[in-house]
């Protein structure tokens, strides 16, 4: 966690715009939280066309959503949102009308990543240095 | 928001019947919100043969997973639900027993659309007087 | 309901496998909560290489994206994503690193699923009690 799952029309992104993209999401969202950049996963889901409808009629319309971890406060979460839509405008091309963004909240507790439940937003350095053997075992660092 | 992500077996739907649904659920979602409906976004998602199971088995079962926003009452979610199952089982020619409907309440203070934050539900009409004038350089209308 | 998206690397599973793996989820969620089979939706998602990213940099970790039913005690919830995870990387060779699980709560007011309205967690055999007849047409059985 997070993961931030991008559905844009066919062709709308090339490789290095995903990339880039992801990149940013990434930096966004560590930022914001505080999280390490190794919790943060990006996916791009293409729509071919005539596949998205915006009330009703074909739409290219981009969506992002993301699971992320329940308890960041409200100015958190808005100041994600800010960045976020600057951000895919600014890299897709498109403009604010064309983008929907929505977070949804998934308590801690039901998150496993790296064989282990995740910890509570703010724990993260703790949870880190309680499972630092399996975590170097596993390749991650705080980083 | 709303977002409905609408999963079934390659090949089930037209083209045609894809719009038609769209304009469906749209319908049924601004008639039972008053949300306008430039807010509703469908999408449609074709799983290949294979790659969906039910109790274990390859099935072609359909899924509708929505994410609207949080705070409609219960009989608005299940009146919602019950015309969104009449309306697939008609288009789409699949029984009740071959769909899996799933509303996800997503707070609004969790939501960007056109560069704005989206508003409670109820309050469509005070965040379309408040943000007249970027709505309407968008081109966004009530309507 | 429940509905699990496991999302891989193109190539990573063969049908047998993802077979396999629908077998497995469906066992673990009945047995750890009671669940008949017949309500245990499972969907696999291929990602294109280049369309996934962890940190910033492409990645093939794997992803389980399920909604399930509020309402699971913690230790339920927990069960489960230790039991996944150890069939995930046994089913699919992939290490606990690569491996991302989240469980998603919808209340069961939000749920329609054979054209019912879904019962809440526990309730499942006084619902199919109650619905019998509509249950027994459609094919549904409680096994």
């Amino acid at each position: 966690m997070p993961i931030y799952e991008c559905y844009s029309r066919k062709g709308l992104l090339t490789e290095a715009a995903q990339q880039q993209i992801a990149k940013e999401i990434t930096t966004i969202h560590c930022a914001a939280t505080g999280a390490p950049p190794s919790f943060v996963n990006v996916m791009f889901m293409e729509i071919p066309a005539g596949r998205s409808f915006v009330a009703g009629q074909p739409s290219t319309r981009s969506v992002i959503a993301a699971n992320i971890r329940a308890g960041r406060d409200l100015k958190t979460r808005q100041g994600m949102l800010r960045a976020l839509s600057e951000m895919w405008t600014r890299l897709s091309g498109q403009s604010e009308a064309d983008l929907v963004i929505g977070l949804n909240d998934i308590p801690s507790e039901n998150v496993k990543e790296a064989g282990l439940i995740f910890p509570q937003p703010g724990h993260e350095q703790q949870w880190f240095d309680e499972n630092r053997a399996t975590l170097t075992e596993l390749g991650w660092t705080t980083a």
